[in-house]
């Protein structure tokens, strides 16, 4: 007997058909004994709709009455996968997130799991209940309904998943599991088996969408083993047909490279000729900060002159018209001749943790991308991921490219 | 400054432009300086939509969690209505049931407020906050939300005055106030400045769709002074431009009428020559009680021989064909000869306190319908109504004719 936690997204719980198919498969992790709690996102497109009202009713809207409305979606899903368990014989209710409760941080509409009590949910387990709880929302310390921010039913069900130290961690998606790269652009591209954490934590924030970050720094943090697998096939997660997110020492061996990820939204901008004094960054980056602006590579050129620098960095594509704005107002002051915006360029990294003992990893990537006509702008690096920003009609190109050299292709 | 209840209901509620405009009446009372409580319904056809949701996922839905996917309505309505005030510089937070909280009995579905705790309340108040609370909900002694049964909210509303001992609990519906008859069919009818809540109670249950029967109850029981009025004028509750609910000596002088009501939801059964034998009515409503099946007017006629009776009785029109099945399967044992069922009836009442103190009321009933020529098939009466059972089609000018018999007819 394993005590697993589910997780079902929107697209998951989409009608009471895709309900009905989800309670199925839970009676099946039933049946076998398990002890299971099941995590629910709202119906597909209901979150929108209710955070599109709160919008529409004030542009300033009040975080704590925006979690009252938004959180219903997740209610009204869990109230009907317990019905649709009944149905099929399954013990189950219902939770809330103020029932159980989950305790959050009073940050109203991206709030923090602070604490779980799960001494009542034990015992139903013990009565071979299934808790169906309702994703994406907490009770803060004033009482009120909070909300994780989107994507934060993952985080609610790996965080339900540490407190109940579970064996595992089930999150289907409308993907089958982690790939090498995008199957949609490289089409030899293989789903893995394992993942790291640590691997996982890198794909999802350089945009493989299968995760949300933070769920996979609370897996981290606690050792729980994830699982993403389909929602759309026929497996159940103890058949483990997925791929399975644990710790580097679980898996035996490492690739050197286990993926090939992209962004599109990234935007690049050139300060052309920025006096090269002490304090110049900090006067560009400040300004940014304070506008909630996110920067992420960055790269300075000594000038000719020794006098002066070029810089360049990245911002996401929906702040580049911001950031841009902020540094016009501030031309004066940081001395630069031209500013160089570019939103046509796209953010292609390798991952794996592999390439700690490994040398020649970044060499290999940028012969193999100077070998395709392709042109680097920008590099970054972290200890098991390297990332170039390249123009983005060589996106898929570059991926086919990098998938290759580095032996991740399908037989 | 008087403290004040204002309950809106779901056509008042229906987008979010008529939110806005609610927003709009609650400022108006809220500048003149009143303490408000607002509550409030499901947006129109939404709670519908849930409701049809839970039942197409299990008919035999179980109630509990029914109460967590209904009550979502309310919640969506509260938090928008919440943030609408604020858009417009009015303080203003959201409650929901389990908040307050209201207190409820652990009969799922259709529970009994049995508790409000205001004490934080009264404390908003004192800081000139607005109190918006999601009607329909309260909490459960299982600590499960529970739902009020259909117009719950008006129940909510009142509950909510008589525990803050409100001036008044204003009820904003798309009628703008109580009649005298029904003025699509009796084009002469008055608005009633005044009403008692017996009459009110009387009028609720014989078709007068106003307020929800328990709650008038519940205002009667509390001295909670009510007053009905539309949403879709411009005035609001303290301008006084609707019906006031009240006792019977907040009125000086009675009319020995107040209105004249129907009821087109009857259904009328004859069951001939039922053996005349002590028990025979309790062999025949007994079955139908325990299934659930309400018998309204009942007239037993002594037939010729003196050894058999002709009963007649009315049902509900949705209850007549069980009715039939079960009095059919007992023919045998109840020994009628015949079971004729009458589906073309109407109720017709005439409601007024001042009839206690009057004598001849019941025989100017009779009279101006026999001048008009209608049979009368059944009679009931009351303290302080009489009704009568007609056929269908006499319905407009029996309402009619007994409005001015009465001396109702406006100027």
């Amino acid at each position: 007997m394993s005590r697993i936690v589910a997780k079902f997204g929107g697209t998951s719980v989409a009608d009471l058909d895709r309900i009905r198919a989800v309670a199925a498969r839970i009676k099946r992790e039933h049946d076998s004994g398990h002890q299971i709690a099941v995590v629910v996102s709202a119906m597909a497109g209901v979150t929108n709709d209710l955070v599109d009202l709160t919008r529409a009713a004030h542009s300033m809207h009040d975080a704590r009455e925006y979690d009252v409305v938004v959180s219903t979606g997740e209610q009204v899903t869990a109230g009907l996968l317990a019905i649709c368990l009944q149905e099929k014989g399954v013990p189950a209710r219902s939770w809330l997130g103020w029932q159980v409760p989950i305790r959050t941080s009073d940050a109203h509409a991206r709030a923090r799991i602070e604490d779980i009590e799960i001494e009542e949910m034990e015992r139903r387990f013990d009565d071979g209940q299934v808790c169906v709880l309702a994703g994406f929302q907490g009770i803060g310390p004033d009482n009120r309904i909070t909300t994780l921010g989107r994507g934060g039913s993952d985080t609610t069900a790996v965080a339900l998943a540490a407190a109940l130290r579970a064996d595992r961690c089930d999150i289907y998606t409308d993907v089958d599991g982690v790939y090498t790269s995008d199957p949609r652009i490289v089409t030899r591209a293989r789903k893995l088996d394992k993942v790291t954490y640590e691997e996982m934590l890198e794909m999802a924030s350089l945009g493989a969408k299968v995760l949300q970050t933070r769920s996979v720094e609370l897996a981290m943090n606690h050792g729980v083993p994830v699982q993403v697998l389909s929602s759309f096939d026929d497996a159940v997660g103890s058949e483990l047909p997925g791929t399975m997110v644990v710790d580097e020492e679980d898996i035996v061996e490492h690739e050197i490279v286990s993926g090939v990820t992209y962004s599109r939204d990234e935007a690049k901008i050139t300060l052309v000729r920025v006096a090269d004094r002490p304090g110049v960054a900090a006067a560009i980056f400040g300004p940014l900060a304070d506008a909630n602006v996110n920067v992420d590579m960055i790269v300075q050129n000594v000038s000719e002159d020794g006098s002066s620098t070029d810089m360049t960095f990245t911002v996401t594509r929906g702040d580049l018209d911001r950031a841009i704005e902020i540094l016009n107002d501030r031309k004066d002051e940081l001395g630069y001749t031209d500013l160089v915006p570019d939103a046509n360029v796209v953010k292609v990294s390798v991952v794996g943790v592999g390439m700690r003992s490994h040398a020649g990893v970044a060499q290999r990537m940028f012969s193999s991308l100077a070998e395709h006509g392709i042109n680097i702008q920008v590099i970054s690096t972290s200890e098991i991921k390297i990332s170039v920003l390249i123009a983005e009609e060589f996106t898929e190109l570059a991926l086919r490219a990098l998938h290759t050299a580095y032996g991740l292709d399908a037989a």
